[in-house]
């Protein structure tokens, strides 16, 4: 199970999180390739051991048993295109790979962009932008710390653990697979745990690989940007996609001795239901990042949780956030109307799902090829224009995400009071009047009883509302936080799409040396405008599809929780009127 | 300024509380007169320095210029009534001289009566059952641990250590101008201070000089109990005694180097204003102690503050209480018809105040002698009737005493979290809505404002909501606390109460062996029995008093607390209500 590699460049580990730091050129051992998340655990000549980004390394040989679960890196998009010559993108090298602590830099992905000057919230980003769902964030709480509805999960009964139930010689999703296995390994002990670098594969390639492709490829996909009242707009389904998350089922195999959930899925178009467990949603999930995150954010899945007790409220839960995430996917009119998500939707039996499968992982139009297949229907944009918009999106989701994790922040602690000390003082003070109310009733003297009865009545009164102030938080605060959630994951994700909109527009900045340098053709410099013009207006389609879904979302959560919140106050003073009336009048 | 006493009687110091031991016989240098509460500061023969009961002792020699303001015990009532021989008196003294540890336990009076095993509530008693008033409780929260409204008081314009501008030469209330003279050395750095000995007076003279007094003082007082429905209950005037205190006024003296303030009190039945500082009160408070403490509890005046900043606020809140503590005095059938309670209420002039405060501090029925004023019109009851009713009435207010405190140490906790960080919480949420809000404005997106201008209110009303929860207590919680506060108080003047009728109890179960050692004679036990009878009848009007008052008093605050809730969530359900009318309808 150990093979060598030959690392391809510097690498600087950041303290605390088990990384290795190393040299080009080294020679490593790997000492575990299951880590998963686009990372390998290696051993350098000193015999120190830590983990190395898989990208950062070439493999030179390794024992047969080992190649089965070796993944490739999961979109090696090079072989599928007409790619520039290697030397040409090892010119870009210096400018387009990302630094390590760029990419590493699991708590603050905008950290890179902007230094965060408000020093407000310093939640960890428990939702990473990318891949985080395939095994490598253990964090329980997908609120930042300690959401108390953050429930353990199964334990020993993990449905995600055990094979799948379906062909592995595919070779599908080896980055799940191994990310599993490696979060069963690290377990709960481990508290840094890598966000994954899948994004590499777009990533790391850069934008040039699009910019500067000789010739796009042209397939059946065509992905039309229309210019509408609010700016460019993807186009919308008539009939937007939906679905419906239900009737998870605890299903097992190997004769029992594993078992897993299934979820079913029915979606609007076919309302016939499809089974799928957690994996084939990280599946799923995976195929959409390669194929649409250089241009569309994808947020990650709900966590994984692998240990816990409350079983039944912990599949509950991970059932909502998962008909979050499809809701929100189904909503986007690209996602949703891919092959790779139809499939998932409605495959219609078990050799369609796999046939299916093999197809998604073999699409060539991932990575930031995906800019090929979309067609603006407008103007070329000036390259000014461009990088003005990159700006105000960067600015704009930055301060989004500042104000989303602040309301977590708040809304935390705000639930920590109502299910903690809140209730047992309302329940405290109920337990008061009721001691104080038998005291009276012992005292033996004549017309006692009004007043005793009435007071019980009030200190019982005090222990139903500790009740209401306990259970209200899921009832409305609970929306508020996921909501919020959601939108925090969301906003994770627009640094990297950002960021390859930023790459490409320095590398057109840099047009005229590279042409001055022969390094280019002027005709590929032309080219490279149009195109990043093309990336502009798909950012834009993308902001704007934001703009939307996030008025709509945040009109109704509010809705809902001042809704909820005010059948709260209004059932506590019935209940104190009610109390009250048992008091005589004087 | 030094005098040497000798020490009467054994004293154990308590821990912590700055006292000195003491041994009968010894003899000791009194270092500090002026500490009043009946507490006076000794040297011993080692140098060691701390506080001594001054009935504990015996003064041998002293300065002229100490004896102008050295006190006798306030009301040394042996000298005015026929009483046994003192070598007889000798005789009772174990029995029923207070122990020291009985006497001077501020913390807990009832500890002497029932060992408490509810663990519960460990306040101080603030209120302390006599005496605590006249200048040795510096604890500045009158609900036990740091109430929001325990305000400091006037500081340096201190309205009680002044002079009085009456006549001083008539010796008044030398224990309130010592103890305002010592609470103003201690000051605030004294932690421990110690509870007013006053009710040694009546206590350790002990009930036989009520039993065995040869010849009852036939006067003009004559205070009756009648039996009704729900037993043995004082004569209720047809019109009760009310009066209200008001408009206080800064008045000052010694042009204008010294100020206090003088409130305005307009009794019902004159409905003249009279003023009075609170000293007057003071003065008050211990004639009605000395009077009617052996018989019915006295309240505590409220708490003197001597230091602090809100002079305002202090006056308003001073007022307040002074003004419960006079409705409760007026409430009492016996209190209010007293001489001494009506001159204070209806004093004609300075001449006519002068007066009648000579005649009340000569008043010779005082401490356990009021009993032979009351004139039960029903049949003597059986001294086993008698044992079982002060039991009875033993436990109640006992356990009525810890289920005030409770409610005390509950609504002191509720109180500290409205107004400290709950209401924080709600403008961190209002902020965090107002600030997303902000964020949301900055999109450039079409159609914004209805979500931010929406968003925007929400976030305001919870700001709205932080105010009302933190103004909240004042209008509903601080009179239950207020209430309840002035029931502790009450409750800890019963353990004397009823102490004195224990010790009666004690000493007719006594009187066959007394009879025997020929120390009474056999018509002495039929009149100690008859007697017993007669203070047993005044406990029970008393707790029916008591009851009666009770039922109304919380009957009334409840009434109102819930009055207070249920405007508090009714408002806040509307302003949400008004904050979701701003989102647009989906």
């Amino acid at each position: 199970m150990t093979a060598k590699a030959k690392v391809l460049y510097d690498f600087s580990a950041e303290p605390g999180n088990n990384e290795l730091t190393v040299k080009e050129n080294e020679t490593v051992t790997i000492t575990n390739q299951s880590i998963g998340g686009g990372w390998v655990e290696a051993q350098n000549s000193r015999g120190e051991v830590g983990l190395v980004p898989e990208d950062y390394i070439e493999v030179l040989q390794q024992l047969p048993s080992f190649s089965s679960a070796a993944p490739a890196a999961p979109t090696l998009t090079q072989g599928h295109v007409t790619a520039p010559d290697l030397s040409f993108f090892d010119a870009f090298a210096p400018a387009s790979a990302p630094a390590p602590n760029q990419t590493s830099n699991g708590n603050d992905p905008w950290s890179t962009w902007n230094a965060d000057p408000s020093g407000g919230s310093s939640n960890n980003w428990a939702s990473n932008p990318e891949g985080t769902q395939t095994g490598k964030s253990a964090a329980p709480d997908p609120w930042g710390s300690g959401h108390p509805q953050a429930y353990q999960g199964p334990g020993a009964e993990d449905d995600e653990w055990d094979d799948e139930w379906d062909d592995r010689s595919t070779g599908g999703y080896p980055e799940s697979e191994a990310g599993e296995a490696g979060a069963m390994q690290r377990g709960a002990g481990a508290h840094t745990m890598k966000i994954s670098l899948n994004k590499f594969p777009f990533s790391k390639s850069g934008p040039e690989l699009y910019l500067l492709s000789k010739q796009l490829t042209k397939g059946k996909e065509r992905l039309p940007i229309y210019v509408g009242e609010v700016g460019p707009v993807w186009s919308y389904p008539e009939t937007p996609v939906d679905c419906v998350v239900a009737d998870p089922k605890k299903g097992s195999k190997m004769y029992g001795l594993k078992s897993y959930i299934e979820y079913q899925i029915t979606p609007n178009s076919t309302n016939r239901p499809v089974n799928h467990r957690y994996k084939h949603f990280d599946w799923l999930y995976e195929r959409l990042l390669d194929k649409f995150g250089s241009a569309i954010p994808i947020p990650s899945l709900p966590d994984k949780q692998v240990t816990g007790r409350f079983e039944e409220e912990f599949i509950k839960m991970r059932m909502e956030r998962l008909q979050g995430w499809m809701t929100r996917m189904c909503r986007h009119p690209i996602v949703s109307s891919s092959d790779v998500f139809q499939l998932f939707l409605t495959y219609k039996d078990e050799k369609d799902w796999k046939m299916g499968k093999r197809k998604a992982e073999k699409d060539e139009l991932v990575g930031v090829m995906v800019f090929s297949t979309i067609e603006p229907e407008a103007p070329d944009l000036d390259p000014v224009e461009v990088e003005q918009k990159c700006e105000q999106f960067s600015r704009f989701t930055k301060a989004m995400d500042d104000g989303v994790k602040e309301i977590l922040t708040v809304g935390h602690e705000h639930w920590k009071r109502c299910t903690g000390p809140l209730p047992k003082e309302y329940q405290r003070i109920g337990k008061a009047f009721q001691n104080l109310s038998s005291v009276f009733a012992s005292s033996g003297y004549q017309g006692e009883a009004t007043l005793t009865d009435a007071m019980t009545e009030a200190g019982k009164t005090y222990e139903e509302i500790a009740l209401l102030v306990a259970e209200q938080p899921k009832k409305d605060l609970h929306f508020v936080m996921e909501t919020n959630n959601e939108y925090k994951g969301l906003l994770g994700c627009f640094p990297d799409t950002i960021g390859v909109h930023k790459a490409a527009i320095d590398k057109v900045k840099e047009g005229d040396k590279l042409v001055a340098a022969g390094k280019i053709t002027p005709q590929d410099k032309v080219g490279m405008a149009k195109r990043v013009s093309t990336m502009s207006y798909t950012l834009q389609a993308e902001m704007n599809h934001f703009h939307s879904n996030r008025i709509y979302d945040y009109n109704r959560v509010m809705q809902l929780y001042l809704e909820e919140q005010i059948k709260f106050y209004e059932t506590i003073a019935e209940k104190l009127k009610h109390a009250h009336g048992q008091f005589t009048t004087m």
